[in-house]
C-alpha cells in the first residue's frame, strides 16, 4: 500500500537475539506512519544467536533522516542494534577494479546501463590500459593505475583516492591481491568473483587442473573481500556441467559465463540491501 | 531462544492488506509471552493486495488453545483474518491414493519412515491390489478399493470414509479423476503430481509425444487438486535435461525421478505449513 | 592428429539406416588421407530408422571440393545419403531479424565480437529503427525495413533480398510472423527463440499469465522456424527458478536472461554443424 | 536394425591415437556380420593422444567369444589396443560395502529391484550389523564383517573373499579406508561417493564446516577408488542449492539426496560400460 508520493525505505538491523524485537521494530514503524512492504528476518541459533532483519517500508513523507534518528533513540539503543536506513530511490554508487579480462566488467556495465542493477558505475580503475575504450563507450570514466611491485604503495594510494566515498567496490576479475590497508582506506565493502571447482584447485592454471582431474562441474563464487584471500563471506555460487569433450579453453569460456552471472547476482543483491554479513558467512534475504 | 520445554507453534495468517498487521501480530505474540523464531510475510500487490504471514514461535507453556482463542478475539477479527495455529510437535496425518505405479508412493513411505517428512502415513488406498505387500512392509495399512465406471459412486464413498479426518491426501500417481464431491467429502487438501513439458502435451502418452517433439527438458509439477483437472495452484516444479539419445522409456524413467523428488518436496513443505493458497497460485514460505 | 597445415572439415550425413554405413564412411575417409578427429552418430529406431552422422576430420590438403565430389560418387549414392562437407575455418554468415527488444541481439553481437561463436553477423534487419546505433557500434550494418499490414509483401521482398545467400537467419525476439514465402525466399535455416512455461501459456502477455498461475519455473525454447508457428524442431531449452516474490517484471527480466543464453547456445551449435533436423525433432551432437 | 534373436554386444577400445582406427574397427564389425547400433569415440589430444571408442552392435549369432578372438588377432594387436567385448544381456554382478548410513545403499537396492540398473547385487558387506534386515528384505545376502584396527588384516581378507569375482564393488557410504591390498585382492573396479563443496572442506564434520562458511551449494562426487584417498577419477558430480536458513542437519539431508542420485548415475553408467578410465580422469560416453 505504497503510493507514488511515498518514500520507500529499507531498514537493516543486526543485534543479539532477544525477546520482542519484531514487535518493537514493527510497532515503531507503525507509530511513525510507515507501512511495512516486506519483512525478512533470521536468527542464527536457538540460544544466544544473532538476529537479522530487513524491512522495506513506505513513508508518506520524505523524512528518512528523522525516522533514522528516532529509530536510533527509541529502538536501536535498547536492543544494542547495528542498523541502517536507506532510500530505495537512491542507486548505490559503485566502483570497479579490473585487469584485462572483460567479461565480468562488460556484464556489469551492460546491466547497469539497462537499469537491471540498482546502481551507477562511477569509475573503472585498471592496472592495464586495454579496456579504456570499451568502458568509455558506456560513458563511464576509466582510469589506468599501473601497479608494479615497487609502485604498489603509490598505486594503492591512487586507487583509494579514486574509490573513496563509494558504496561498493567490485573486483571484476582483478588479478591483483588487495591489501588490508587498501581495503581499510576505501572503506566500502568489496565483492570479488573467482572460479571454483569440486574439488578445489589452487594455483595459476585452475581450468587446466580441472581438466586434468576430469571434473564434471565448473563453478564460480562471489564473496566479500577480507584480508584473508578468497576466504571472505560467500554471497552466491553456481556451477555449469562439463564433460570429457570440453577442452581447457571450453572450460574457461563456460567458466566465464558462470562467473559473470554469479557476480551480477551478487552485486544486484548487495545493491538491493539483501546481503548482511554474519562473521564468516552471509544472510541473503 | 526456545527451550526444550517450550511448545513451538506456527501461526498462519491471511487477510486483506492493511496498515499495521505485522506490528499487531508481533505485539500480540510478545504480550502472550511467545518468542518469534521465524517470520515470513508477503503482500500480493501494492494496493488492495492480500497479506500472508507465517510465524514460528516458542511458547513457555503448552496452551496453544488459549493462544488461539485470544488471537481470534484480539487480532484476527479486527483485521478480518483467516488464520491457523498448529503445534510443530504434531506430525500431519496423511493418506495416499495410488494406482499401480509405485515410485512416488515408495519415496513418500521411505522418507516418512526415515523421519524426513513431518508426517505419518495413516492409510494407502488403491484401485489396484498390486502394491499391498510393498505398503504393508512399511507397517502402513493398505486398502484396495476397486473403481469401475459403474461402481464409482460407491468407491468414492468408501474412499471418503477411509480418508476422513486426515490433514492431507496425496495422489501419488493416482491415475483416476477425483470428483468434486470426493474432494468435498474428504475435506483435507489434496496434492497431485503430474509430468510437465515445454511445450505442454496432453493425452494418454505424453512421454512419447515429448520424444516425437524432441524436447530437451522433461519435468514434473506438484499442485493442489481442484475440480478443474491439473489446473490447481502449483506448489513446486522441476525439470531434468534429456537429449536425442534418450528413448521414450528413458524419458519415463527420468520423469519418474523428477516426479518423486518434486512430490516429496511439495509434501514436505505442506507438512511444515509453508504453503498458503492464493486463488490460482501459492505462496511458498 | 591434425597439423597446423591441415584443413579441418566436417561431414554431415543423413540416410536410411543400413548395415555398414560407419565402415563405408570411415574407410572412405581413411582412403582419402583424412584423419577422423571426432565421430558422432545416431539411429532413430531399431528397425527402419534414420541414420545421422557428424564427423570432423583433418585433411593434409586444402581440397575439400575434391573430397566432396568423391564422397558423392563413391559413398553417398550407394546409401541414398543427404550430406554436406564444410570447412571449419570458414565461419557461418549470419543475418539477424529483430524488433525493439535488444537482449538477445546484443548477446549475439557481443559473443560474435569476442570470437565465442563461429560466425560473422552480416546484417541486422529490424522493423523498428530503435537499435540502429547499438548495432552499428559493433561495426555491423543495420537496415530498417518497416512492416505494416499493407506493406508486408514489399517488406518481405526487401528482407529476402537483404538476407539472401546467408548460412543462417536468427530471429532474436522478432515479434512478427515469418511467412512461408519469406522462409522459402531466404533459403537458409532460421532459428527463433521464445519463452516457455510449464504449463504452456499462449497469448500476448505470457509472463503475466505465468505470474497469475504461480509457476515456479520460467524457461525458453530455441527452435527452427517452420510454417507452423512456434512448432518447429527444438534445438535447446532451459529454465530458471522463480517464486511468489518475483513480480511479472522480475519474470520478464529472468526470462530475458534465459532466452539469451538458450538462443546463443542454439546458434553456437548450429554454427558448429552440431544440429541435424529429423522431421519434427533435432539431433544435437 | 537389431532383431530379437540378435546378441547385442559392446566393444570398448583404448589405444594410442593413430590414423584409421574407426575404419579398421567398423570394417571388422561389418565383415563379421555385426551391425553397429551406436558408436562413441574420443581422442584426448591433437597429437599423441589416447583414443577411446565404445561401440554397441547387433550380431545375428550368439558367438561373442569368436568375435572377441578374431578382433584380438585381426585388429587389436595391430593398434596396440586394450579392449573388451561384453554381452548387454548379462547384467553386471555388483557387491556393496556399507557402514551404518543407508540412503545410498537403499537407493541402489531399490533401483536394482526395479530393473533401473543393469546389475544384480550379489552381496552387501558391512562393518556394522545394523542394516541386515533392510538388505535381506530385498532378498540380497548381508554379511557382517567387523573391522577393528587389530582385526583389519583378517577383515580385509574376509571382504576380499566375499567380493571376489564380481564385476564392480560400490562403496555406498563405507566410512573406512580401503587399503591398496584389498583393492588389488578384489580385482574389480570400486566406485566411491563423497560429499563435495565449493570450496572444499576436509575433516570429520564437513557439513558443519560448510554451514560455518556459508556455502550456497552442497554437492557430491562419485569416483573410482585408487590408493590415494578421494583422488580417483571422477565419474559424476552434482550440487543442490542451499541458503542461510538451512541448518547443518538440512545440509546433511539435502547432501544425502544428491549423494544417492550421483552414486546411482555413476553405477548405472559403469554397468552400461559407458565409463572408461584415462589416467586421473574418465571418459563418460
Amino acid at each position: 500500500m505504497s503510493r507514488p508520493a511515498d518514500t520507500v525505505g529499507r531498514l537493516l538491523v543486526r543485534c543479539p537475539d532477544r525477546f520482542g524485537i519484531v514487535a518493537a521494530v514493527s510497532s515503531f514503524l507503525s507509530a511513525s506512519g510507515a507501512n511495512i512492504l516486506s519483512l525478512d528476518q533470521h536468527t542464527t541459533a536457538t540460544y544466544d544467536g544473532t538476529y537479522f532483519q530487513r524491512t522495506e517500508f513506505a513513508l508518506p513523507s520524505r523524512d528518512l533522516d528523522r525516522l533514522r534518528a528516532a529509530f536510533d533513540s527509541d529502538v536501536a539503543r535498547h536492543f544494542a542494534m547495528e542498523f541502517s536506513v536507506t532510500d530505495t530511490a537512491v542507486p548505490k554508487r559503485v566502483g570497479i577494479l579490473v585487469s584485462r579480462i572483460d567479461h565480468c566488467l562488460l556484464d556489469l556495465l551492460w546491466r547497469t546501463q539497462r537499469g537491471d542493477l540498482d546502481a551507477t558505475v562511477e569509475v573503472v580503475v585498471s592496472n592495464h590500459p586495454d579496456l579504456a575504450a570499451a568502458v568509455e563507450s558506456f560513458g563511464v570514466p576509466f582510469v589506468h593505475v599501473p601497479v608494479t611491485p615497487e609502485s604498489k604503495p603509490e598505486a594503492e594510494a591512487r586507487q583509494a583516492e579514486l574509490l573513496a566515498g563509494l558504496d561498493l567496490v567490485v573486483l571484476a576479475r582483478y588479478m591483483q591481491i588487495v591489501s588490508g590497508s587498501l581495503l581499510e582506506a576505501v572503506g566500502a565493502p568489496m565483492i570479488n568473483i573467482h572460479h571454483s571447482f569440486l574439488p578445489a584447485f589452487v594455483g595459476a592454471v585452475p581450468y587446466r587442473q580441472a581438466k586434468e582431474r576430469g571434473v564434471k562441474l565448473v563453478g564460480a563464487t562471489a564473496h566479500y573481500v577480507t584480508e584473508e584471500l578468497d576466504q571472505g563471506p560467500i554471497i552466491e555460487q553456481d556451477v555449469v556441467r562439463v564433460n570429457h569433450r570440453h577442452t581447457a579453453a571450453d572450460l574457461t569460456r563456460l567458466g566465464a559465463d558462470v562467473e559473470r552471472s554469479v557476480l551480477s547476482r551478487a552485486v544486484r543483491w548487495h545493491c538491493e540491501d539483501r546481503v548482511m554479513r554474519d562473521g564468516t558467512t552471509t544472510v541473503v534475504f
